[in-house]
C-alpha cells in the first residue's frame, strides 16, 4: 500500500521519472490529509468548556470524516492501480480478430475505471468540505486555520481528482458514459470555488 | 522526524486530538508534494522524444526543485518544533521578577520564529509554483495535469502557511517586526491567487 510507506519515500516516489504516484494518488492524499485536520479540529473541541452545545455535533463530524479519511486513503492506492490496470489492458495480445476486440474492451473498461475512480475521490473531498465548514463556524477558535487548511487541502483534491475524470474520459468511446459523468464533473467543478470562497470567508485571522 | 513516518500514521496523529501536527505542518507536506509532482514532470520529460530543445532546462528544473523539496520535507517538522517551542517558553518559571521578564522574552523570541518558519515556506512554496508553470508550459504533455496538481498543491501551502503566519504575529509586540511581516505576508497573499489562476489557464484538459 502507497500509504504504508514512509512520507519521505511517497515523495521520493513521486518526484521519479515514472508516471505513478502522480497527480491522481496525491489528490487522494490531499484530500485525505483535509479529513485528518477537520478530525482534528472536532477531537479539539469535544470536551472544551464554552463549547458543550456543538459537543453532540463536533462528535459526529469526527466519526464521519474519519470514515472519510479511511475511505480516502485506500483511493491513494486505487488511483494508482487503475492506471496500472489501463496500462495492463494496453498490453494484452492483439494477434487474432478476437483478441483485438477483447483488448479494446479491456482498454474501454479500465478507462471507465480511471475516470470512476477519481470522481469518487472528487465526491468525498466535497464532503470533507462540508464538514470542515462545520468545524471551522462552531468548532474550537483556537484550530480555526487548521480547518481553513483543511478547506484548501480539500478544495485541491476535488479539482486535482477532476482533472483525472477529465484525462481519462477523453479516452472513453461511450458517448452515454462520457456525457454522464462530465455532467456531473461540471457541477463539481463550478460549485467548488465558490464554495472555497464562502468557507474561507468564516476564517478570520 | 515527522516525516519518516508512514503516511498513514501520520495521518492518524494529525486527526487526533492534540494539535501538532497541524495546518502548518500539512501546509509544509502540501509544498512538498507539489515539489515532488514537478519534480515527476521534469524527469518525465528528459531523455523523451520532442522534448530535445527544453532538456537542460527541464534537468535544471528538476534539480532546483529537488532541493525545495528536501528543504521543505524539514519545514515539516520544523513548524511543529517551532509550536513547541512556543509552548515550552510559556511552561518557563514566573515567580520572581527576572524569571518573568526572561519568560517573556523566551515567548516573544520563540513567537517570532514561529511566524519565520511558514513565513519561509510560502516562499518556498511560491517557487515551487514558478517551477511547476514551467514544467506545465514546456514539459511532458501527457503528465500536465500533475503539473497542475502540483500548482495546486503549493498554492495550498502558500496560504495554509501565511494563515499561521499571522496567527503567530497576532502575539508578537514587537510592531516594527509585524509591519515587515505583513507587508510580506499582503504581498505573497495577493500574488498567489492570480498566480494559480494564469498557471492553470495554460492546462488544457
Amino acid at each position: 500500500m502507497l500509504t504504508s510507506q514512509k512520507i519521505i519515500d511517497f515523495l521520493q516516489m513521486t518526484a521519479s521519472g515514472t508516471p505513478l504516484p502522480g497527480g491522481g494518488s496525491v489528490s487522494a492524499l490531499s484530500a485525505a490529509l483535509g479529513a485528518g485536520l477537520t478530525e482534528m479540529v472536532a477531537n479539539l473541541t469535544v470536551g472544551k468548556p464554552g463549547y458543550e452545545t456543538v459537543e453532540i455535533e463536533m462528535k459526529k463530524i469526527a466519526e464521519t470524516v474519519k470514515n472519510l479519511r479511511e475511505k480516502l486513503v485506500a483511493e491513494v492506492d486505487n488511483d494508482s492501480n487503475a492506471y496500472n490496470e489501463v496500462l495492463a489492458a494496453f498490453k494484452l495480445p492483439k494477434a487474432t480478430e478476437k483478441e483485438k476486440e477483447h483488448r479494446t474492451e479491456a482498454i474501454q473498461e479500465a478507462m471507465k475505471n480511471a475516470a470512476r475512480v477519481p470522481k469518487g475521490v472528487a465526491n468525498d473531498a466535497l464532503q470533507v468540505m462540508d464538514l470542515a465548514e462545520r468545524v471551522i463556524k462552531s468548532g474550537n477558535r483556537n484550530a480555526v486555520s487548521d480547518g481553513a487548511v483543511g478547506v484548501m487541502m480539500a478544495r485541491t483534491a476535488v479539482l486535482g481528482a477532476l482533472y483525472n475524470v477529465k484525462i481519462n474520459l477523453a479516452s472513453v468511446k461511450d458517448q452515454a458514459f462520457v456525457e454522464e459523468m462530465m455532467r456531473e464533473v461540471n457541477k463539481m467543478e463550478s460549485r467548488v470555488h465558490e464554495r472555497e470562497k464562502e468557507i474561507l470567508s468564516h476564517v478570520k485571522v
